[in-house]
């Protein structure tokens, strides 16, 4: 088998080795593609050190077919066709509040333990999820992101007909803004790049440059003077957090995707005097999995459009270099 | 009749008038006891003041009794003892989503227009809320208030059994305190007075001094690890803002009942770390006038024990200065 180490200091190394035998409750899979994550990039460049052990493998975005079964496995089949929920939930905490996709205690597969950049890879079974033989494994290896974009969506609560402004036009705001569309929201997505601006609109979504338009304009005249039931901030700047308090009417609900590292200064006279709600939300749950497998399956998402480039595995340094040198891009996938 | 008018520059001045009769639509009311809120006492402050037309009489925490009908009103008679919501909605705005108590042009009674702090006041009809014949007059003149707790509760979505910390034991925070408990949640509240802290102890709440002991253990200890369901951020200051999402468990909703007039550091981080919700709460709908008299009327709440002084309408000016010498009381009444 061949694995990549991520060796610190925006190196990595393509190594051969014997590949581990699966233990038991876990299935050994050959790794068809695996997505490059923002969190990814992250790494490359030295954050999240303290959660790794280098040299690891990373990468978490994965579509695969398994090729070994662990002992005491049942269920799963040698030549499955599978995806990979990356969490391991570990001792509930009482403060998880029953939330074990979010516990005190979760390890991230992939930076808390070895990724799939690698031909061969065992992942416990539990966090496997099927995928339909009309569903490419390129697409598989998108599962992981859409399943984000549903989880937020659903944590919206996003009804047909409602009025939803993504702020930030990356992979993840793209997906949000698609999945918000497909479940029949007017969807306005807020992005400053052009080249994403340009995708977006070819993708049939109404999308806005704040940094030459006025958005809380544009939202005005996008909604008759409605402004927005839902705001997703996946911008992750101060320039997101201002506008997503503008944007909002009355009882308007903001989605917290972004990472905002540190504290940042909210209108939270907003939050009060129009009665805003403001909803974090991280990562997924297994019917959000589900959901995504189904709306890929589907063919009602454009998701194709959304894979800018494949490469081989040992061009992982020029396909990491790539996605900094090139922010219009969106999904680069590694193929194992 | 009488009336205190508000003359700017922290000064009053007690007129006699003849009283207008009421338009249609209108009643008239013989004001019996007037509650000062914190919002008078920043209007006495030089707050607000492009919303008053000076001389102006305020005032909106009202107890009454109807003495005149404006022509076409009926469901109502002279001797009927009220409360009053002070709430004049305006046209809607498309962006109010239907919310009508905290809409674009909303006027607040009191504020906007004359308040209640005189002998007769003429308000319209859809403002009143009868009182049970159980509940007294100076206990009326605290149903505003409560309806504000009520509000702040209700928009919880509270449950039985539920953690609460109150964040701040001004009068508005431990009414929130006392109805949350009522509603059967384990309540904290966190207060830095050393006088309102006795008072809640006094009143069979868990009550913590976050300047002397460390609130995050505090609440550890109070919820065996559990962290709070439900937060109340009622203390306006980034101290409150900062532990609002410390004490939160995963999923914990913080209501933003304080005003905080500039944008202040919030850690949103942690928004998306824990999945953590903001429900901003203002005011009050005709539902929480109904439940704060129920309640009121109930005598399962000690709001005796929460007036601190009556005094009458004359010695206006002293009360506001004591409020503003003595933070350690809690409701003052004017006596109409």
């Amino acid at each position: 088998m061949n694995a990549l180490f991520f060796t610190g200091n925006q190196s990595f190394e393509l190594q051969s080795a014997v590949a581990a035998a699966p233990q038991p409750g876990e299935v050994q899979l050959r790794v068809a593609y695996c997505g490059v994550c923002g969190t990814d990039v992250h790494i490359y460049h030295g954050a999240m050190a303290h959660r790794l052990s280098l040299p690891q493998v990373i990468g978490h975005e994965v579509s695969a077919e398994i090729v070994h079964l662990g002992v005491d496995v049942t269920g799963w089949q040698v030549g499955d066709r599978v995806t990979v929920r990356p969490l391991n939930p570990g001792a509930e905490d009482p403060s998880d509040n029953g939330q074990r996709h979010i516990g005190k205690n979760l390890k991230f597969i992939g930076i808390d333990s070895p990724g799939g950049m690698q031909t061969h890879w065992n992942v416990p079974t539990h966090t496997l999820h099927r995928l339909p033989e009309s569903l490419s494994l390129k697409l598989g290896a998108l599962i992981e992101p859409l399943a984000v974009a549903c989880h937020d969506v659903r944590l919206a609560e996003l009804l047909l007909g409602e009025h939803a402004v993504v702020i930030g036009g990356g992979p993840i705001g793209m997906l949000i803004a698609l999945v918000a569309k497909q479940k029949g929201a007017n969807v306005l997505i807020s992005e400053v790049n052009p080249a994403r601006l340009a995708l977006a609109q070819s993708l049939g979504l109404t999308a806005v440059n704040p940094s030459t338009a006025d958005l809380v304009a544009q939202v005005d005249a996008f909604t008759a003077g409605a402004m927005a039931d839902v705001v997703f901030e996946v911008s992750g700047v101060q320039a997101g957090v201002v506008a997503m308090t503008q944007v909002a009417r009355a009882r308007g609900r903001i989605v917290m995707v972004a990472i905002h590292a540190e504290p940042k200064p909210v209108d939270l006279f907003r939050f009060f005097w129009r009665e805003l709600r403001l909803i974090g939300a991280r990562v997924y749950e297994p019917e959000d999995f589900d959901e995504a497998i189904r709306l890929a399956a589907s063919g009602e998402l454009p998701l194709e459009s959304l894979i800018t480039q494949v490469a081989p595995l040992a061009d992982a340094k020029t396909i990491f270099d790539t996605i900094d040198n090139n922010p219009a891009g969106m999904k680069y996938l590694l193929e194992c």
